[in-house]
């Protein structure tokens, strides 16, 4: 069973992306390969990734009548988010000879798609791209959108391009191959979107929660399509992130990325997920969020099996200097997206005071928060 | 005296460019920087071009009012566009802290511009860039119209990205420390434009081609605008060379991208200056040259002063690689640029025997070729 849907862009972008989202999508990712027409194919994969996946996606391009792809496999993990990685990989596309019709599959999580994606977007000025998404955060939120990065220095995604991909196809058996610890990360970002999107994705958020946990694809197929859903329409309504509607998809991200600097050992979704509950809380003590929403959306949180706390307290001077290095900062200070309700968000600065509450109220706890 | 116009591009391109040529424009300088309000500055520019241009800038800033902003030299020469480089400028770029406000301003030749236009395309996913060119090349050609590109393994531009400036301050005052050769080879992209542009400004380029040559500015200033509208309008068009309008100005390239492999020595003008004679010779051996524009063509170029055969013979052997490396290679063999009457000129294949025979006609001879 899929789904297939298409991102419409504003006039003006380049391309719009095609979505496929199901189960076992071999002969779905070679029709649409197709309809690309590309002059060659070029696949990129870490080390871990290629080999629980590569030879699967190799087969099925084969028996799609392709041709074989060069690959270039990255070290697994964020350090790959690198220029030094980026220039491996350009490299890598020089001695392919891959010309301007041909398409990068990006086979792998969000380290994967966004170097890969970035190299696409640069090589001969910009390539096609197709997402394969080999993990839950990737296939509701990084694969999709073409936001880019690399890191520099430490500090998250400060390089980059906004490179919308030609295709994304979300295969959920990817996800048998998944550890449960990065399963329950990506349900952080699914928490989120739900949060940001309402009804009827977060009521089915809700449904599904006790088998999305549990890793049943069956549970997490309408969950993954209507994050991607989601996601889509914003993107389609504010591609270059101007408008403040795509920075809402940021719920839980100031915070995130410190922790994520702060706490090396925590993965993406696991800091996003502590974020949002921040956000909640800041949301909360400056009287933006509904009545019954923040416990309501902590509960939703809790059933999804999201740890809500760091796994020892942080001390705030630890998360500072990180705060103070986000981009999305501007002469008022920090931007925090603050969620208010079902399917409604701000964009919004906040005082010192009420920041210092939140993030006091979440992050010297340790373990998981419970709701009020 | 100064002019001043804007290039608007396609509905959904972030921004239009401001163009300002003249003399002596410190003034329209800071205006323009005024308008653009940027959070913050920062300069690039290369050892060569900072020790004569720097001090100037940095006093017009002043003067206009703008806090001192952090500069990154690069090393001079066709080295710079390289990953390297490009590092080295984002990490300048962080630690001088330059957020989503800021503006990027690229103060040298074509190898500053493409670097800091790149840098300043993916910075934060991208922020402002103006470009104030210091040779004649960078003014008439590389500045405007938002390419922006690395080498890589010695292949010209296989890396960057699309990137419109927010502005272009064209001082002809700068041209004033350019060393000849520089500026002859400048000449070489002017007369690629005004035979692409046809009437008036080839007439214009005729009539001034003397005083041109021989350095004076109040010659130059007239032509380097009327290069710019031409440059402007192309890329207003077609601005992601999605079209074939923008291609055309890839006249003289092929070949000139190879040669410059192969012959390090040459300037990018000089390289493209042959270039166009190897287009303008085949262009003559396919029957596609209205009669008697060839000869006209040839005219201008030696009126111009430029050298349009390589100082020593070539072997088409020493060519032939770099040609098969061209980004712009499709399934049906290299696109050629075909100049056929003043404003005509077209995209196409040729057989590989009058291609040979372009070439011989050229790179066998020596030195200046004469019209026949």
């Amino acid at each position: 069973v899929s789904v297939r849907f298409r991102v419409e862009l504003a006039p003006g972008a380049p391309r719009g992306h095609e979505v496929v989202v199901g189960r076992g999508l071999e002969r779905e990712l070679t029709e649409l390969l197709r309809e690309l027409a590309p002059s060659g194919l070029f696949v990129v994969s870490d080390r871990n990734v290629a080999g629980l996946h590569l030879p699967a996606l190799e087969a099925a391009l084969r028996e799609g009548g392709f041709a074989a792809a060069p690959a270039c496999v990255l070290e697994p993990g964020e350090g790959s988010k690198s220029p030094a990685a980026l220039v491996r990989l350009w490299e890598a596309l020089l001695a392919a000879g891959l010309d301007r019709g041909g398409v990068v599959l990006a086979l792998g999580g969000g380290v994967v798609g966004d170097v890969a994606g970035f190299a696409a977007a640069t090589w001969l000025r910009g390539v096609r791209v197709v997402h394969l998404p080999t993990t839950l955060l990737a296939m509701i939120d990084s694969a999709l959108g073409g936001k880019t990065a690399l890191d520099l220095g430490g500090a998250k995604n400060q390089v980059g391009a906004f490179h919308p991909p030609a295709g994304l196809v979300a295969d959920l058996e990817r996800l048998c191959t998944l550890p449960a610890r990065e399963r329950a990360a990506g349900l952080g970002e699914a928490w989120k979107t739900a949060l940001l999107a309402g009804e009827p994705l977060l009521s089915r958020a809700e449904a599904s929660a006790a088998g999305a946990r549990a890793g049943d694809l069956d549970a997490l197929a309408p969950l993954v399509e209507g994050c991607l859903r989601h996601k889509a329409a914003v993107v389609a309504a504010d591609e270059r992130d101007e408008r403040g509607l795509r920075a809402l998809l940021n719920l839980g991200h100031t915070v995130g990325h410190a922790l994520e600097a702060a706490r090396p050992a925590l993965l993406h979704g696991e800091a996003v997920a502590i974020g949002v509950h921040v956000a909640l809380r800041l949301s909360e003590r400056l009287g933006r969020a509904e009545p019954g929403f923040v416990p309501r959306a902590l509960t939703l949180g809790h059933a999804l099996g999201l740890t809500l706390a760091p796994d020892r307290p942080l001390e705030l001077d630890e998360l500072r200097p990180w705060l103070a290095r986000d981009k999305k900062r501007g002469a008022a200070g920090l931007q925090w997206v603050l969620p208010r309700g079902p399917g409604r968000a701000e964009l919004a600065t906040a005082d010192e005071a009420s920041v210092q509450g939140a993030l006091l109220d979440v992050l010297l706890r340790s373990g998981a928060a419970r709701p009020r």
